[in-house]
């Protein structure tokens, strides 16, 4: 949580914090202020003290909505640098971020930094600084793994916006299942009442209309997928493909607070109208699968051990894990969740069973997505939940919606 | 344009290019790709050879669609580098990417690196890259430079991206004048039929789902600022805030193409039912100043001289500007425009007076946005386009929209 930022400096060994770049969809800047707009923006925290804001003039107003202790750089102005530096414009970045530094006391020590941001600049611009601020050391990794470390676990605050976001996430999804199946089946392929065939353009137009409507934004994008491409994990679908009966759709959906900020992360798979045998085995496999998981959770658990317990299942029930085989394509080929917050995926991980000291403790938000790829077969399914361990020691899917496999179409 | 690529190479010293992170919301990488679905990739480009994609097993079939040349990042595995560096994460990365790099031939000389993507990663990555190929030298500043440079010119294809967003912004913000100018005016604010008052906030929704609906998406957010809220140029407005007549509106609009693409920029000021004498005064001023400079705009003259063009009309209507006073918070405080493409704001630039040597090449598209502010009294006015240079010479305002002040609204 934000409030153990201090303790993860000093186990990382930091003496201070940059983050720079844009409050919007830049993770380590909108946990720090909260989202705030902000197009550009150096936030500067000495361990043990609170956090600075610098600040571009015209933004004044959405940095004192922080309620951080906040800078404006016109007090520090590009033009007096920029001829410093006679013209070399990372040395002219450098030197006001010195002279930054300077006015928060950090001018020595191991200076974390990261932020989402075009990585060419700031690279320089720490090359720069390097050379003029000597006793300053740059830690990237470091930087970022605190804030990682911070952002695990989650508050009540952080919950309750996941959780509206999941309501967002199932009531979207919840249309879209109205919507399907409110169209009939003809010649194989789900028409509308114009006899047309419903694309999956069509269907991700409506996503995107949906959770606009709801507040939430999808930076992302959507998978929906059919067929062979269900089989792939990673792919999205074909927007110009019509939407056929009985062969699985991977639907996972995965937007965020309007402005970048919490994300939810869902996945069903459908048939339409009925499942062909083959995909109706290859769900109830994945089913039985994520259930025994679901009963698997404990705090404190090993995220590794419960990706070790999802191959044994899944090999138990004959399909080949990359678990035992790794760089695999088909079968299991990926890991069981992961972690949700400001990043569609963050800490805690699943993968690496080797090395993966990762675990549930309470307060982290994880998703459960076991699934099996046979794309040469043109079958893929996976279910997926965003769960919640709560410092009772229980898990809470934060926001229920059936499994079901077979979405009714009208005739 | 892209065509140019090797030849800014060549000009900033580089003898390859190294790009990161996702194809999507990371106008590096989504200039070299098209915007595949990938949600990490390497991309190294030697210069004077075509680029290698170094993608996820997962997203093969996304990674494929870039038409690049590609390696799928199994054969790299993961374990192996992790292995060799003894569970160095940051070296192990460095690692896997040195025999990448080798794999096209790139072992010494220049390297530019970029992409938008968390900084503290991939800086540790290139500390431990520079110690294990003290033969490659990391330039990050020369590689964002080339690439905005080849991105500053835009191709016929770029234009039509450009310009059909330019259709999407300009068909919400008529339909937000339509809306706007159905409610009605009671007791100075406008309400809606059950007598309420319209907020910004709903107006934002609306603007929201109209752009997901026509394929848009909103990911820095929408200006729309009333009264003092106006006079902060970056302000963008106050959700809960109810709509006042006669006091001007802000609305200022910047979509991109959904999956994080190409963007427009556009900006009218509105005031509802009627204006205050104050306001229609400013607004006479932006819009003179809009006009004069609009004719003033020639192939290859230097953006700068445009800036202060606009300064001397501005100080001739008796307005402070930042071009006699630097720091200033009132009167014409920000630059005349910026280029635009795949980062809302891009090169050319118009601020920087004294050392600015960007220019209107025919083929770069840029937003011409005079604005007066004035916090203290409650107002501010912006108005923009975007503009396309044409390789003709003449200069195309990419969407047409009414430049009008007041919308009426019913009585």
């Amino acid at each position: 949580m934000k409030t153990d930022l201090d303790a993860f400096l000093e186990a990382h060994d930091l003496d201070g914090l940059l983050v720079v770049g844009p409050a919007q969809h830049n993770p380590a800047m909108t946990y720090l202020t909260g989202g705030a707009h902000l197009t550009a923006a150096w936030l500067i925290k000495p361990r043990g003290q609170a956090a600075v804001l610098f600040h571009n003039p015209m933004e004044r107003d959405e940095a004192a909505k922080t309620g951080l202790s906040t800078r404006n750089l016109a007090d520090f102005p590009w033009q007096r640098y920029w001829r410093q530096a006679k013209g070399d414009a990372s040395l002219a970045q450098a030197l006001r971020l010195k002279a930054m530094l300077e006015t928060v006391g950090l001018t020595q020590g191991r200076l974390g930094v990261t932020g989402r941001v075009d990585f060419g600049p700031l690279h320089a611009t720490m090359q720069a600084l390097a050379s003029i601020a000597p006793d300053l050391e740059i830690a990237g990794q470091a930087a970022h793994d605190a804030l990682l470390a911070a952002r695990r676990t989650k508050t009540d605050d952080e919950i309750e916006r996941i959780r509206r976001m999941g309501q967002i996430t199932t009531e979207v999804v919840g249309r879209v299942a109205d919507f399907l199946s409110h169209q009939r089946g003809k010649n194989g392929l789900l028409v509308k009442n114009d006899g047309q065939p419903v694309t999956i353009g069509e269907v991700k137009t409506l996503i995107n209309r949906w959770l606009a409507e709801l507040g939430a934004e999808n930076p992302e994008g959507t998978i929906f997928a059919q067929g062979r491409d269900a089989g792939v994990p990673h792919s999205t679908g074909d927007n110009a493909a019509p939407l056929a009966l009985g062969s699985p759709i991977v639907f996972d959906i995965f937007p965020c607070e309007a402005g970048g900020g919490y994300f939810y992360d869902f996945t069903r798979t459908w048939c339409l109208g009925y499942a062909t045998d083959e995909a109706q085995a290859l769900y109830d496999d994945v089913r039985a699968t994520y259930e025994h998981v679901m009963a698997e959770l404990r705090p404190q658990r090993l995220c590794r051990d419960l990706q070790r317990l999802t191959c044994q299942h899944f090999e138990a029930q004959g399909h080949p894990t990359s678990c035992s085989q790794p760089g695999l394509q088909q079968g299991y080929v990926h890991s069981l969740g992961h972690g949700l917050g400001l990043d569609v995926h963050e800490a805690p991980w699943f993968s690496d069973l080797e090395t993966n000291t990762d675990r549930l403790e309470p307060g982290v938000v994880v998703t459960i997505e076991p699934g099996l790829y046979y794309p040469a077969r043109g079958l893929g399914c996976r279910l997926e939940d965003t769960v919640w361990a709560k410092p009772d020691g229980s898990f809470e899917v934060l926001a229920e919606f059936p499994l079901d496999l077979v979405l009714p179409v009208k005739a």
